[in-house]
């Protein structure tokens, strides 16, 4: 399905050359202030147009058609819409029966026996992920005081990265990067046992964006190569801190209210360039394709803003369960 | 909550130290062939007394109290249920208001107010895993003739790794590992767009396992240092073989037929004998404690047929669900 | 939730006099035909305008935003729009702090803590069930060739109701009525035992409904009165057919291959013309309020096509259900 | 599947002639007084062996076989288990060729593919709502100080009903009945708009026990019959209190706090002594089967508990959703 959440419910709907693309939220608690304009700041660092990202104007401005009344929530379904505009087909007639290496466009298919919309990657494109940053910032209303950050670690293996991407650019090429995405002043208790552990459910919305490859809490990998004794995050405060932070903020997939940590391993963009092997699907045959158009040489550039708000989404969740839970709050 | 799943579903019951722990699993096809018999490979395989782990004797053989009639699955729900036996709770009076670090003993007081079974780690226990096994011998029949495989790739950073074990337990320490599951014959369109991507499944369902600290698909964190020219699997057949397989088997969440392959990292197993620092939750002052009995040196040990499992049961829902969607079967 | 079903699964949103409402589809198979002409049928049969029905012209043109491609279904989530045209919120002004006597405004604003969007009933409208036909229209090419028909059985009491209709209206009041809803070449083995038993998915789905006050299947409430030896259903035909129909086409919550039959009870329309009772919520003082506008004289005069949708879309959820499990097919 | 609810989640397993059957309950709050005790009222009252109800013994003494400690719960999944004792499986051997009319028996034969345990209705025995009934006395707790009450309206016809069951009893037939339940003290604001109505979630677990037929809020299907002037309940106090009840409790889906009130309609016992006509599921010929034993003479005698259990149930999730969705609170 395309939902995700308990209680607080997200729904990711559209295609990248449809009409449109948005989010329909339900179970937000009511009264909450929410204009327009809240969504200003995210969506822009989401936004195409950054030194190596791509030209697309993707005219995200969100048109909220349900759930608001008075510039605050009112408890029902919140539907927000963004409008596709800037949009040319006309590539993708002439890729259609060519699935692009790197991408969905084969898997889909297969999975929809031909019956998908295949423009632009269709539904599986990264522009979808335009509604979960505006669900995310009303998730990010909701866990206040806690506040999620997430930050560019490296860009092609560098920290210092600018060149690098220039040259890929310049090559007709891509590159991969690791973001980390850090919550301060998580509260204690978040997550389920098993099957609603917090990790559980960030790994689980994380890697339902495009292009993750790894994700890793607190010492991550490095782990597996710690001996116990090192590893253990002694406690030194009867309210929850440790000495350290290995397990990046949580045990027994609780929250155990120090920061919260997690890196992820994001793949280079799929569109390059260069020329490409890949399959006819209508003649079977080997064939050779070059991707049209200008496409974001880093998708990881887009992608802190994108990760916080599927961060504090999870935390909202959880937060609101944590609270139908607790006789004695 | 302590299930998952949309179409086979299960739900983890039990704590170490109560009568029993078990699974509940629900949305099991009818007229799958299975004894009692047939979950003792695999629950050996989990089962204690390997060099390395502990020595509790765990009584694994499975109670079927529901679900069967005539060695064949009804179509009902199928509850399992493991006596617990070999049980002594008394070190863990001796600790209960000092939390022991790296276990869930902080935040599962915190969050249940106190009410928790502490006994053992109660329903935060390794030993749940017991039911998820279970649960993946049923798994593992209805994804056939797709095969799931798992294998330690190194403990304590070796692949040869018996002597650092002896060493480790030798000295009241532990160790962490990686290990690697395989799917082979993985059939093709498996997983949803966004947030029923097959990783993502498997990230929620693997992050449920207590002890898991990272998580990578294909070439995993190593892509982020990749180029798009260099990570782009090219399509060499119309059946959807690729030349490589750096997505580890699958574009846009979706199964690709190719093999399915990811990694996890595991911490070191909590319970070291050497002392440690923790503080107790009663007076609030700062103690030293040391762990009684023995335990496992390293949890990685007893992974690979618990990752199975999980895979197993991720691909037997989403198998279910693409049968539910296809019309042309 | 604002969602139900567990693969055909629906969303309703929107407010009777925000910008629109709709409804967002998940878990519809691809390559369905599907064209916005489709739903033309059925939303003018649940349309404003008939004898007896308010005269808000509700410009019940869907706009598909999602999930379409070339005239058929995706796969990818289906998001159908009604924009509200022919608005007037300025009588609810009026009313704001005086809740209607029949209507979810005093529960709405309790629950919402003054939040919710008061206009016209807001996301309590009957407006809303337009999304619910516009899913049904789906959901019944999914199920042929079973065939949903709902049709009137009496209204204030009456089979031949127009007099006591137009009596009704030009006093200023209101009417209720019963509605029965037939389902033939229903499949055999839809429904499980237990929570999602055949009754209950429907039940569930009717009751959300506005207007819904009872609910009866087969002989209904006479079955109270009946003999086991009169009730009981005989076996007629080794493929099902039995001699009489009381339980209404299920055994055990799982259809039998007679034909499915219910009726539902509908309340009369709460928004009359006449003089009420109500207290002021900002004053605490009693206070009498008069509803002005046209309004629905008999709601259930739009029920049978709603009746229809909730129907199909609980046949569509149980027949891709049964798809998933059928091992044989 | 197997399982209702969203936060307190319940899923019922066991056949009637297997080793157990029981429920498995999640979300249940930690901290809650428990013992094994506190079952024994309610399971008493739904116990065979009262005039009319069936002689098994069917030793309904709780095993509570996790998510207990120190006499209360932990916040961790409870799984109560009734093991079967006083079972006779024999005269299910004679009839399992021969479905028994009004019973699951041939609907289950065919979902299942004949793999379904016939023995006694297997899965679909009312056997299984002793679970219901002590996860309600646990939801009971949950929602005090609401109190559920729920009494036999009428037997075959009549409130005054013993002679009328002795005769059906001694002539091998049986009797359907009538059952109202009444909330007190119920509280403002359970319930959500469409979906999650309270009388969309009651009645979707009310139809999941055996054997109902009907079922109606408030004034029910003589609502049909009102006029809008007459059924309308004038709010006579600022918090909520009307003048009449005719919605039963609640308006648009949520409770208003007035007396939550429904009733249903239950069909005689199908298992009756009198020969019936049924068909041969191998020879596909006519044959006239007699049940053999002693049977309830009418099964709406033990109903008022399992309504009771159902009711508090559904208001207890509902009622830890809306603390979650509570910032005031």
């Amino acid at each position: 399905v395309n939902s995700w959440g308990r209680i607080f419910r997200i729904s990711l709907w559209g295609e990248s050359h449809g009409p449109a693309v948005g989010v329909l939220l339900d179970g937000c608690p009511a009264g909450l202030p929410l204009t327009a304009d809240a969504f200003a700041a995210d969506l822009s660092r989401r936004k195409s147009g950054l030194s190596g990202t791509s030209a697309r104007q993707e005219g995200d401005r969100p048109l909220i058609k349900s759930g608001m009344f008075n510039d605050q929530t009112t408890g029902a379904p919140i539907l927000i819409e963004f409008p596709n505009a800037d949009v040319d087909s006309a590539p993708y007639e002439k890729i259609k029966d060519t699935p692009r290496p790197g991408h969905a466009d084969w898997t889909a298919h297969e999975k929809f026996h031909g019956h998908n919309d295949y423009r632009g990657g269709g539904h599986f494109s990264g522009r979808l992920t335009v509604g979960l940053v505006a669900a995310g910032v009303i998730a990010k209303k909701i866990i206040q005081p806690a506040r999620v950050q997430a930050q560019i670690l490296e860009i092609g293996g560098q920290g210092e990265y600018q060149a690098a991407l220039e040259r890929a650019a310049a090559g007709g090429d891509s590159l991969g990067g690791i973001v980390e995405c850090r919550v301060a002043q998580v509260p204690v208790g978040l997550g389920e046992p098993f099957f609603d552990a917090a990790e559980s459910l960030i790994a689980h919305i994380v890697w339902a964006i495009p292009g993750i490859m790894g994700l890793e809490f607190g010492a991550g990998f490095a782990s597996a190569r710690m001996a116990g004794s090192e590893f253990n995050d002694e406690l030194v405060e009867a309210a929850g801190k440790t000495a350290t932070n290995h397990t990046g903020g949580c045990n027994g997939g609780i929250t155990n209210g120090n920061e919260l940590v997690f890196r992820v391993a994001i793949k280079p963009t799929a569109s390059i360039a260069r020329p490409q092997k890949t399959i006819n699907l209508r003649t079977g045959a080997p064939e050779q394709i070059r991707i049209e158009g200008r496409h974001d040489a880093c998708i990881a550039l887009r992608m802190p803003v994108v990760l916080e708000a599927a961060t504090a989404i999870v935390l909202a969740d959880l937060l609101l369960l944590r609270r139908a839970m607790n006789h004695e709050q």
